[in-house]
């Protein structure tokens, strides 16, 4: 099957009256909100190293869509539109049509975004996604660089059941599905974004682990932090599941977890995020440095401080 | 050198009034005129599949910028901003220094366009473009559903360089650095594209040869084409270097050309595309089919007719 059959038959437009002109171009055109800004996000995504090799091409469709759409969600946009990049070893009808029921779903579940044009290669399986989203002029964007010393930290959801999927893919133990969906069906908070942007100085989507995120924050805002890791919100699975000596790693260096994490006045917190669960795990300070401490305010050992460094 | 200090020392932003946020959030924000749509094109390149794998890093960097700025000239759009998804094989600061300025270089010929954001990836080198532009609200589109019977077909600048640098370097010959630079140093004809809008009917940017390409416009606005084959443009040194019997060929079916084809009633016919020589090469025709003809109108042999297919 050559490339315009390819594109013709897994990925036709759907109706969506943002799009004026979709795929079947040489470029796609975009009515845009009047007035609204572009909020613009690229990753690519590959095989055995931001999913396991073994991913239902589902999950991967997913997969793909949700972390440019937890991109938008950070910086409280709307989304619009995005386009594929797509490099596949071969032309597998049935892995294309459930990699492209996965793109559907997870824009389904986070209010719409159109799908507007894209380019397929032979090679190793490579997904590239860049997607749009709008910002009015006059909203504020939930950058990296806003917090101030007196913010609450707080963040959506629970922290570590991607990663606690990941540990027990990788040892060779059973995984239930839920947990496994937690790895590769992430939900990208959009709602909770649109929620929080209105009081947040700044916030990051936690991507790479918890530990890493928050620096780019601390160190974009040139502040840093205390957080209590007692107060680290975890579901339960991750509770009954994950090993008492592997639970912190896991929920502050994991990674894949697609939470928000934002810093806002501790005086304007909402008790939750557009229905999502809002946990308060710390607070910003004017000394710079990311600092774990217990439920008593005690420091965490040395080895812990390790976790600054991701 | 990890992600974030390679993204740092190679791709830091430019400034650029159009940017409100750059490189280093979790997206890109920008400005965008307002009431103005969005235009998008994405492109992915590989080596060895979409340049010589002995390309070098600098026209590697150009011509991946240059096929996505080609895309936004044949939609008649202005260049705003671009983001780079790029999968490395390793970090050479040699190599991406000269990419960077590849990719600076393509940007400064085309009128600017603002790099706004990335990824970076290990693995083979792969690169993936997404750039925007915008159209004005009340602005046209070239599109390629257009072309009506009696339209002129005209091609910018001239056809057959770039698949004539290819076959002379796979077949081991010398090729003069000019020849070369055609192939992997392409012009994107973002002025000629802006200027053509106003008139046009239909185009297409020539990327995978003008039979494929024209096909594309025939098939989408539902008509035929004759076009007069001692009319197609070509360059001095093609002229003196292309082997008669692979001339044609290497006009109609080469590819990697970049011009930008373009429909448009013969009465409004400009002398020129913003200063880029314009080729009428024939004429859009109610009846089906792409009829290649010799000077005096006669059709081609039927192994003529094969190019239509592809």
């Amino acid at each position: 099957m050559d490339e315009f059959a390819l594109i013709r038959r897994f990925f036709t437009d759907e109706l969506d009256e943002r799009v004026e002109l979709g795929i079947g171009d040489d470029a796609a055109l975009l009515r845009w909100p009047p007035g609204a800004r572009v909020v613009i996000t690229t990753d690519t995504l590959l095989a055995g190293r931001h999913f396991p090799e073994d991913t239902p091409a589902f999950s991967i469709g997913w997969k793909s869509l949700a972390v440019s759409l937890s991109d938008l969600a950070a910086m409280g946009a709307m989304p619009q539109a995005y386009v594929l990049a797509l490099t596949l070893p071969a032309v597998n009808a049935a892995w294309l049509d459930d990699f492209a029921r996965g793109l559907q779903a997870v824009a389904a579940v986070s209010g719409g975004i159109a799908r507007v044009g894209g380019d397929t290669c032979a090679g190793p399986l490579a997904i590239t996604i860049t997607a749009l989203g709008s910002l009015a002029a006059d909203a504020s964007a939930m950058r990296r660089d806003g917090a101030r010393p007196g913010d609450a930290i707080a963040v959506t959801g629970s922290l570590g059941d991607a990663a606690l999927a990941l540990a027990r893919l990788q040892a060779g133990l059973s995984c239930p599905q839920a947990l496994r969906e937690r790895l590769d069906q992430p939900v990208p908070r959009i709602a909770a974004g649109q929620a929080l942007r209105v009081h947040a100085h700044a916030a990051i989507d936690v991507s790479d682990g918890l530990a890493g995120d928050l620096m780019h924050i601390l160190e974009a805002s040139g502040v840093g932090a205390d957080i209590d890791v007692e107060r680290l919100p975890a579901s339960e699975m991750f509770t009954r599941l994950a090993p008492a000596s592997e639970r912190l790693r896991l929920q502050v260096s994991g990674g894949d977890d697609y939470e928000l994490c934002v810093c806002l006045p501790a005086e304007a917190l909402p008790g939750d995020a557009a229905g999502t669960p809002l946990q308060v795990i710390g607070t910003i300070s004017g000394e710079p440095g990311l600092r774990w401490r217990d439920g008593q305010g005690r420091l965490l050992s040395e080895s812990l401080h390790g976790f600054r460094h991701f």
